[in-house]
Parts: C-alpha cells; structure tokens; sequence
C-alpha cells in the first residue's frame, strides 16, 4: 500500500492506529464485520501478559480452568439484571448438523452463568471455599457500535475470573486484590499508567453488587477502559443455588465476584506508546527487545556479519529474543523503519567504524520522544563490544522506565480539576482528558452532561485530587468526586 | 456418592473411566450434551503438554496466533470434499443479539477455511514461505455418536497447525516433522507409545491429498487416534487463491499441510495408565509429582509437621510441585486413598519411625503394577533425609520410564500378526488389539471386515512387523500392511 502522505497519530488517530497496527502484523480483518486474526506478533505479546498474569493468579491461589463456550438460553437467562444487560449482545447457535435444536445456546459473552451452574455442584460446604476459577478464551459480543481491532470487537480474547467466599468481607477483599493486580500489571509491564476507581452505580456490571476498574488515558483525551473486577455478592449464587453450610452448619448462599481483562490491553499499548512511525513496545512485552542491523561494504561484510551473529548469541544466552538483519536485498534504512515499524525497543547497528573501534552503536526506539524532555540528548549511544552482555539489559530497563515516565506526563498533563462549570466546560471542549469535578450521585446529571459535551462519568476514582463540595452539573451538595471523559 | 462394589477397570472400563474422571477432578459434564469443563486438574496436564509442545513448535519456526472462531457459511464451503466430510458436524449461529444474521456462520470445527481466506492475503512470493501458523483453542463438532468426555464431544481443546510451502517436497516433509513431534511427546512426555503410519485413503482427511496419524492401544483392546498430520497439497490453495511467485517470477499455488492434536490426549492418558485405584499420572505431567502424608501422634505432631515442611520446601526449591495433606479430620489411609485417586506418582509418608530414623518412606503409585513384573519388589523405599533433593528426583525418572516401559510390554502383548484369516479372526474375536496383516487396497474388504468383525483398519503403520503377500479379506495379492482393530 503506497501512501502518499503520512498517517500521523497527531493528524488522524484513528487512521493512524488502523494502519499502524496493519502495517506491525498486529491483525487484520475477518470476512465476519467486527471480528479479527490476531496474528502472530499480537499472540507473543498477549503470551508474555499471560504469563506474567499467571503467577500472579497463582500467588492468589486462582486455577486456571476451561468451561464450556455453549451455554443454553434458560441457563443465560436465571440472573433477570444479568441477561437485560447482554441480551442484545448474543450470538445464538439455533442448528447443530442438519437439525434444528430444541433449544437455543449462546457463544459464552461473559461465563457467570455456565461457571456458576457448576459452582453450584462443587461448593457444599465452607471448607470447599474460597473457590477461584480462571479461564483464558475468546468470547463473542455481538457489538452493535463501530469495531476497531483489539479496543472492540464481536470478538476478542480476555481472562475471566470467577471466585466464591463465605463472607462478603473476604469478597470483598478479592475484588480489590484483583484490581489491584491489574493496575501493577499495566504499569510494571505495559508500561501504562492507570487510574483504579469505582464506576457509578448506573454503569455497574449487570448482576454486581458494585463494579470497580482500571481507565486510562488516550492520546485522543478519550478514556479507556482496561479492566474491571466486580463484587457479584449473592445475586448470582441465590439464582444459581450456590449454598454452603458454614462453621455453624447453618445454611448461606455464596459472596461472589468475577474480574478481568482481555485483548483491548493490546489497542491501550499501541495508542499510549505509538508514534507516527509505528510502534513503541517496552522491552518486557516486546516480541523482539533488539534488532541488530548489520551495514557493511564488500570488503568488510563477513567480519561485520560475524561480529553481529557473536552480539546475537551473546544476547540470546541472558535470554533477550534478537532478530538479526541479513537481508541482502534490502538498505539500512528500510531497515532502520521496518523495526521501528514493528515497535523494537533497541536498534544495535554495526558498521564499519564499530568493527575497527570494537564498539556497538545503540539507538533506542523512544529517542525522539526522550528528545522533546531533554534536548541535549546524542541519538547514537556507543557501547563497547566487551560490555554488551552488561549494558544492553541495563538499557533496556532503562527503555521500560522511561515508557512508563512519559506515559505518566502525559496523563498528569490530561487529568484536570475543575471547580466551577466554566473550567469544566473548557477542558471537555478541548478534549483534553480527565476533568475531576464533585458529582451529587443523580444519573440525571451524568446523562445532562453527555447530551451537552459527549463526555460523562468514567470513574469514582479511588483517590481523587481534591473533595469537590458541589456537583458541577446541579450544584447540589456533592457525594462523590468523580472523572468525567470522553471514552472509547 | 458411595459407591457399593468397586468400580474396576477390568470389569467395566467404560464405567471405571467416567467414574475416574469425575473422581480425580478431570472434567464435568456440562447441561449441553455432550460438552464438559475441563476442570483445574486436567488443564494443569494439557498446560504442561502446552509448554512442552509450544518448544517444539518453535523450533521448528511455526508461531502461534488466534484465528476467529466463526466461519461464513460460503467460506467453509468452499472446498467441496472439505465440507461434504463436516456438514453433518457443523453447529450454526444463525442470530446475532435480536436480528436474523443474513449469512449462517459455523462455529469452527477445524480453520483450514478461515486460516486459507487469510493466507492468500499474506503470500505473494515464494520469500513469504513457509509460512506456519499455529493456533491453541477449543472446537465444535455436533457428534451424532455418544461422547465421553476427553475421548470424544461436541466441544474439544486441541492444536491445529497449518503450514505454507513452495515445494511438494518440503510439504511432506513437514508433515513427517509434525507427526514425529507427536510420537516423540506421546512417548517422552505422556509415557504412551503410539504407531505412527499413513491411514487408508477412504479415510483420510476431507480434502487431504493423505493423513498420517498415530495410534494408541487402549487396555481394552481398541486403538485410539491421538493426532493427525496432513498433507493438502494444492486442495485448498487453489480454491482460496493461496499463489505464490517461485524464483522464475512464475505463478504457482502453495503446498499446504495441517496437523494437530486434542484434548483426547487426556482420555488416553487416563487409559491407559490408570488403575483400579483411579489415576496414574507420568511424574512429567503431574500436576502433583509428589504427595506428603505426615502421620503424628499428639506427642509427635509437632515435630513430624515440621519436618514435612522442610522436605516440601526441599523440593520446592527443585521446581518439585507437592502436597502437603496436613488435613485434622482426615486419616493417613484416607489421604492415601486420595492421592492415589488423583494419580499423585510418589507418595513420602513420615511417621515415628522416619523422624527418629532421619529418613522418609517413599512408595511409587505404580507400585502394583511393577509388583507384577517383579514379585520381589518392596512396596516402601526408604531413604535417608539428607538424600532427598538427590533420590526423589532421581526415582520420579525412574517412574516416568517404568510407566512408558509397562505401557509398551502391554502394546506387544496387544500387536500380533496374522496369516491366515482363522488366526486374524481369534485375535479380532478375543479383542486382543492390533491384527497386523495384508490387504489388497480395496475399501470394499474394509468395509466387509468391519460388517463381520466390528474391526476394520486403522493404519498403515510406517514399520509393519511382514510383508504380508495376500489380502486377509479376499485373497488378492496384498498391496500394503495395514493394523486391524476396533477402534474408539
């Protein structure tokens, strides 16, 4: 695809985010509108963030489990709040071979129903609790807004876990843990700095007591939503017979909670680390940390070429994934833009001046955005060849820092705080972010400042800046202090 | 569920097999006929069949991805043989939320189709192969024949690789590779030995130009299929347009081949291996290589805990999962039963005795079946405290290797030979397995051995024990060496 002028984040977001993750092998487009593959390079990322997600859910005492993807329309349709919320969202299987079904069965949009039904078998007593079951799978949302790859989709890949306690307390307690682990994992990890809240109750998850969740910040001044862990309490368990007999063998219905997040993680990686030319990726989730790029004249390229397999193997033996770069049909400098393309966080180039000076030439993939903070900054760091196996992960720590830094600027820069409608109005219009104002807790206000600036409440943000005394839309007194933003 | 007369495996294995199942915390069934979850002890095994297979793959330089799960109605069918063999499989979503969809869509019961509509899009030259994708997820199949869980159902987990070749040449050669990776992992890795061989064309693959497979004898006498690996040719690419250009800038359509494996390698695992006593699970798969049983008298509890906990930790520090069953109300006899059950490979009991003997009791869950083969075997094996981080490691290899060598001795006794279609026929009859013998290629006489016998063939094993001369059914001069059995 010849383009003839250039996408840029700043231009056009939206284009820029369908091209960028088009032209990095991200994923591409099914046949079935609002469906996608997600390729091979977008599979080792969401690979590396089950990996690390898993020995947290571990640490927690969680199993991973696989339920069914099928679940039959009565089952779907016990929780009367739950089924409301998604029923305009259900694929229906409605034949099977040759033969129509006697009763329809939904592709799993979210797993309550089938797991609880089984809940129901495993728990009788409190010694079978607390019972925590996570499964990784795609589900299906048959969405009826614009799809976009990866921040939403009919259907997408996610983690669901699902547990059960004997008191609300420990629920409780388990809906903030599990928050609590997302907000590390995006930041220690994705390198996104995220704000953990509570969503008005008009937006809770249908069937929760309460939902809590993660947003953050687009470059767009949207907000996005990157994970949510909710307190089911006993709707669920009194519809699904989830009983136990407690220390004093008297009869109670489980505390449950379910939380999760899934492949929009990806979308929230590509728009809050992307630049006009490509990919950003922090080194820890990075298919490919480093890119060695080899430029040599006939008379020195089997030296060149032998010194840049020595580095390959140096690196690979600390366990760094590196691609080596010998196609002989192609420059340096497509080079240089096809992995900055695919978001490589370190280029190691190696000419004929590092070969004579026993050197390396290191360049990494966030320059220019470390240039804007410090202007005095050289592009090209020269690194010994001896010192290869202690400076390069040195760097690449250093790479997965200054993500997370400039991530956390930008979203400071977008979180304002308004005390009267007037500041308020000004950030909105200039969509630029997060307004933190006082909210007198009536949806009425919510839906008022929606029709009026297409932002509303995002989140009851568990740390708030200020106590707002009146809520910016009636000026009654205010309950809460909340995040208004325009959202994905 | 009390249970009056013990469930055997000798008596009624099809009992003895579900009872196991739902015993050991395997699988459950689910309200949809013929779908289960895979509960947290079964997914631990195929996580570890995941890793160790997801090694492999990548050596071989095939990459994982996730392709959608729904298939356009016009795209499945579009390879004639492909869909005439799975029609009758197919489950439909036919809504989506409150609308008609205007196109059926089959949830995938294999991906050739949807992974080949993308194919075509990714290949343009001969540089852009092999191109090998490959994709872990769950499928449908709308079985008409009764299910069992593992074995065979409606929804299944399983592996699907499908590759992209410019040479005939280098196909086969993949679909060689594919195939002795799974002979490999079935035998290193499950401890099961399989025959790998090519199956007759009648019974290949809906739109292969030829299957080969691997096949497991089962202690009931029947073969189970525990994978594929096909070669397609140019079916598929020339119904999806999957072209290349070759080195002469000429147009030519790819070589394909898929292979794979499922969840079945579970149910085998469990069949073969398994006892009376329940599961008897390979040390590498186990979710739980080793169970502690510490038995204490009051004056004793503290002192033999403490030491229990030291010895779990000893291990733990060798990557060594273990349980520790300080359960109060249970009894030593009763934790025994119940790690046996689950097919926990080595049990360590320490008691009076082992604390004041500085040693630990170690008995083997195999034990029985060794007894059989050795009658001067001790049950208890102690071993000096000190030893432990040297010896138990040392005997779950050894478990590891008792357990794929007691597999093959009943493989030989299960393989015999015929000449004459008396002999062939005793063997059928008695249900003593694989029947090796000549066939003349005709599907008629395997068609008629299966009227008369219940048997038919299941392979053409890559190494047959003879050249057998003549047909076992009609007498004509044989073209191949085929295995006869009845089959799961």
């Amino acid at each position: 695809m010849a383009k003839k002028t250039k996408i840029t984040k700043t231009g056009n977001i939206s284009e820029w985010y369908s091209y960028i993750i088009q032209q990095a092998d991200m994923a591409d487009y099914s046949p079935v509108g609002g469906c996608i593959v997600m390729l091979p390079y977008a599979t080792k990322i969401w690979e590396s963030i089950q990996g690390y997600h898993n020995i947290n859910l571990k640490k927690r005492g969680v199993e991973n489990a696989n339920y069914p993807l099928l679940i039959p329309q009565s089952l779907l349709e016990k929780e009367q709040e739950h089924i409301d919320g998604f029923s305009a969202e259900v694929a229906w299987v409605t034949e099977g071979g040759s033969e129509k079904l006697s009763e329809k069965l939904a592709i799993r949009p979210t797993s309550e129903t089938i797991m609880y039904h089984f809940f129901a078998k495993f728990i009788q007593s409190h010694a079978d609790m607390p019972l925590k079951h996570n499964q990784w799978c795609s589900i299906i949302r048959w969405e009826q807004t614009l799809t976009k790859p990866f921040i939403r989709g009919k259907e997408f890949w996610w983690t669901e876990t699902h547990t059960c306690h004997s008191t609300k307390k420990e629920a409780e307690g388990e809906v903030s843990d599990g928050l609590k682990d997302y907000v590390n994992m995006c930041e220690n990890l994705l390198a996104i700095p995220v704000i953990p809240g509570r969503k008005p109750q008009h937006d809770k998850f249908p069937g929760a007591d309460y939902t809590t969740a993660i947003e953050a910040m687009m470059p767009d001044g949207k907000s996005l939503q990157l994970g949510t862990s909710h307190l089911l309490g006993q709707h669920f368990s009194k519809m699904f017979n989830i009983e136990f007999q407690d220390k004093n063998e008297k009869k109670e219905f489980a505390y449950q909670t379910s939380y999760g997040f899934s492949t929009r993680l990806l979308g929230g990686l590509v728009l809050v680390h992307g630049d006009d030319d490509g990919l950003v990726l922090p080194p820890k989730v990075a298919p490919l940390p480093v890119a060695i790029i080899p430029m040599w004249k006939t008379e020195t390229k089997d030296k060149i070429i032998t010194k840049a397999k020595k580095i390959k193997e140096l690196l690979e033996k600390q366990n760094i994934d590196v691609v080596l770069d010998l196609a002989e049909d192609k420059s340096p400098g497509y080079k240089f833009s096809r992995w900055e393309q695919k978001g490589v966080p370190l280029r190691i180039e190696i000419g004929e001046n590092e070969l004579n000076d026993n050197t390396v030439c290191c360049v990494r993939r966030n320059w220019k955005t470390r240039l804007n903070n410090n202007p005095d900054l050289n592009k090209k760091e020269i690194i010994a060849t001896a010192d290869i196996q202690k400076q390069i992960p040195k760097i690449l720590e250093e790479i997965q820092k200054e993500l997370l830094c400039d991530a956390k600027k930008e979203l400071d820069k977008r979180y304002s705080v308004a005390k009267t409608r007037k500041d308020f109005d000004k950030v909105i219009k200039e969509a630029n972010g997060y307004c933190e104002a006082g909210w007198c807790g009536d949806e009425k206000c919510d839906e008022q400042i929606k029709e009026e600036t297409a932002a509303r409440i995002v989140l009851i943000p568990d740390k708030p800046k200020e106590k707002h005394a009146k809520c910016i839309v009636c000026g009654k007194p205010a309950k809460e202090s909340v995040l208004f933003s325009r959202k994905y």
